[in-house]
């Protein structure tokens, strides 16, 4: 037990965490840690000690009553493209009014139309479309968002992407008024429709370096499927992406399961995210991995596709996080709270896998081990619900479970 | 053109709404006026005028600048049971971990709880915890909100939960602030286990005339289901409703399609609500009908029930209506705006459709004919989206696209 702290929350009606940092497989994902009218003590933005209310013996300079509400760990996105110009409206009438994608594309829609709209806008533009989705996802609960990078189909726009996504946290600070915590990802998205081998030796040999250099980027996600990439060319970009230094992600098995799996275990990515189209193979080679499977629950529901199997995937022993994926095509969920109820229902965690999935979890498919758990040594993130009982989080569908968020010890929202 | 109105509301990038009050049936439900620059003027809380900004040539008290953004009418929100005590977390919990409906009854657990628990609040306990709920759907854009009981196993008991729905809009003035619009109906809902008939006939003979002389509920409604009421035990509930003058709705075809339908549309209901498992000859018969058929997307979501079959109820001619069915055990959907978010996804309605789901055909399932509509001599209730498209409205996910909520002309959130 510390012997004080700057601050100790108290009247809180559970703390509900993981049982520790880092990456929780299979089973361990069903186990939390819940403590019923619990204390929760920081120290230069660093939970020092959690436990009930009396047992606290320190010195403290603040006490803050929490009035009986439930405290869980704050919500890590793991996978978004938030940052984009071109939004998709036509296509979302088009597609309910029953046209197919490829009259969409036809008519000029699709992600084309995302990517010719973000090549357009500067920077400024880039920067002030994202801040109120990343300030929705703040509200929701997410004090860690991963951006990709990805609506570019030349090296140049991917670094102005990447760019415009380091000016984020400030542009958000001077917005909303919050801190917030952006990780960024370089994407290779989609291939250009000519000169796709000159693309790809661009990418491995002038911009996976520069991104590098400049550390615009901490990982590289490339999307592995029949109308995108191939497991060769991913396996390029990837292998230079480990070259210089940078974590590597992939997209994989969204509609066709055509090796992207395979390829990131083998590669050792921190994570492989989709996963509609796993079958018993990936599955079995993700439990036996240490490479996070993500799953994206908005694209099922925004898409109609099936929810990826998270059921097999725990019961084999593999470590699954969750993210929202927003993104104007595919999955407009500006929530990472109804990502997790969405889950429960779509996939079949449950309360306590749905927690891990969205805090430990997702921490590990980023590569942070400073924070996923409220214990001694981790950042103090940590949401206040306007709830007792932390399971109204993953259960409410719509309204506002969440009531304050808190970044390194400081309300943020 | 009015000479002159208390408030015009200007620089509106659209003003969307359905093309008159009443009933849509079929494809009309496709059909939506799309004014852009738009005014909107207002006198004495109803409708004036609509029209393009620069058509405006009366006098006004008052301008109000919407800054750009879009305009649509406000939401009504036909079908929830907004009013409990009893949560249903422990259910949610045993029922992710695979614990079946009837292991959770077996346990305690189950409608059975919340009905235990609601005997046990006093009306004030229910007030308090019903206020949270509806504030949460006003600030997702509903302005009329229908409250069923239903929780009461006895006459009592649902005398007194309507006594609590009652109070609902004075109690959420104080606490929340705001105005707000409720719609009781008496809702029997489960039989009770033992003495069925002698309940059946307190409720015909002693309920149903109390609830009509002291007005405490506009509509009755009643479950026609398996494990609930039979056709011909609801034909005595209705017939009893309809001759103290109150509307008629009923619960049917949630699991079973056992007759709910054909009953309600012989009886002419308002209303009949959930339709899961209704098929062609349901179809039809409420296609010929001047019932409104109103679906339910949070039960598919939350229990994972096929969704109800509204695009083939549109394409044969009926009225669709949409609602939340807030309620703890089957749709703890918080949000109107979700639920239209939902009926796009699941129940495959386009963006004008789900529109008029949630206005004018939601007005038309409680039999309000003042509302749901932009146009002259309507109230105007209306909400202002962050968005200048207001097919944002049924595309976002999670989120809040509801900037500001008006209702008879004054901002109420």
């Amino acid at each position: 037990m510390p012997t004080h702290a700057d601050k100790l929350f108290i009247n809180i009606a559970q703390l509900v965490t993981p049982l520790r940092l880092g990456m929780h497989r299979g089973g361990e994902m069903a186990q939390v840690r819940v403590i019923p009218d619990a204390a929760l003590a920081v120290r230069s933005g660093e939970v020092v000690w959690v436990g009930t209310r009396q047992d606290w013996r320190g010195q403290v300079s603040e006490v803050i009553d929490l009035d009986g509400r439930a405290v869980v760990p704050s919500l890590i996105d793991p996978h978004t493209h938030a940052i984009w110009a071109g939004e998709r409206l036509d296509d979302f009438e088009a597609r309910a009014q029953g046209a197919s994608y490829e009259e969409i594309l036809a008519r000029g829609g699709g992600i084309y139309h995302t990517i010719r709209c973000t090549a357009q806008a500067s920077v400024e533009e880039l920067v002030a479309l994202a801040c109120p989705r990343i300030l929705h996802l703040m509200r929701s609960g997410a004090t860690t968002i991963e951006v990709k990078s990805g609506y570019g189909l030349t090296p140049e726009a991917e670094l102005k992407i990447l760019e415009a996504i380091a000016q984020l946290p400030a542009a958000i600070a001077r917005q909303g008024g919050v801190p917030t915590d952006i990780v960024p990802t370089l994407l290779i998205h989609v291939p250009p429709r000519e000169g796709r081998e000159d693309y790809l030796r661009a990418v491995c040999h002038a911009l996976i370096p520069e991104v590098a250099r400049r550390r615009l980027a901490r990982a590289v996600d490339i999307f592995i499927e029949r109308e995108a990439f191939s497991v060769q060319e991913a396996e390029q970009v990837l292998r230079a992406a480990k070259a210089h230094g940078l974590d590597i992600k992939v997209h994989a098995d969204q509609f066709h399961a055509i090796g992207g799996v395979e390829l990131a275990v083998r590669l050792g990515a921190r994570s492989v995210d989709h996963l509609e189209a796993s079958g018993e193979v990936q599955i079995r080679m993700l439990a036996s991995s240490s490479t996070v499977a993500t799953i994206l629950p908005g694209v099922s529901l925004h898409l109609g596709l099936p929810p990826a199997p998270a059921r097999a995937l725990i019961e084999a022993g593999a470590a699954v996080a969750l993210g929202t994926d927003l993104n104007p095509g595919s999955s407009p969920l500006f929530s990472t709270q109804l990502a997790m109820a969405l889950a429960v229902r779509l996939n079949r965690l449950t309360p306590a896998e749905v927690l891990v999935a969205s805090t430990a979890n997702a921490a590990a498919a980023l590569g942070l081990i400073d924070r996923g758990a409220l214990v001694p040594g981790a950042r103090a993130d940590f949401l206040v619900l306007s709830s007792p009982d932390w399971r109204d989080l993953p259960y409410t569908l719509g309204g506002q479970i969440v009531d304050a968020v808190y970044l390194s010890g400081e309300r943020a929202v």
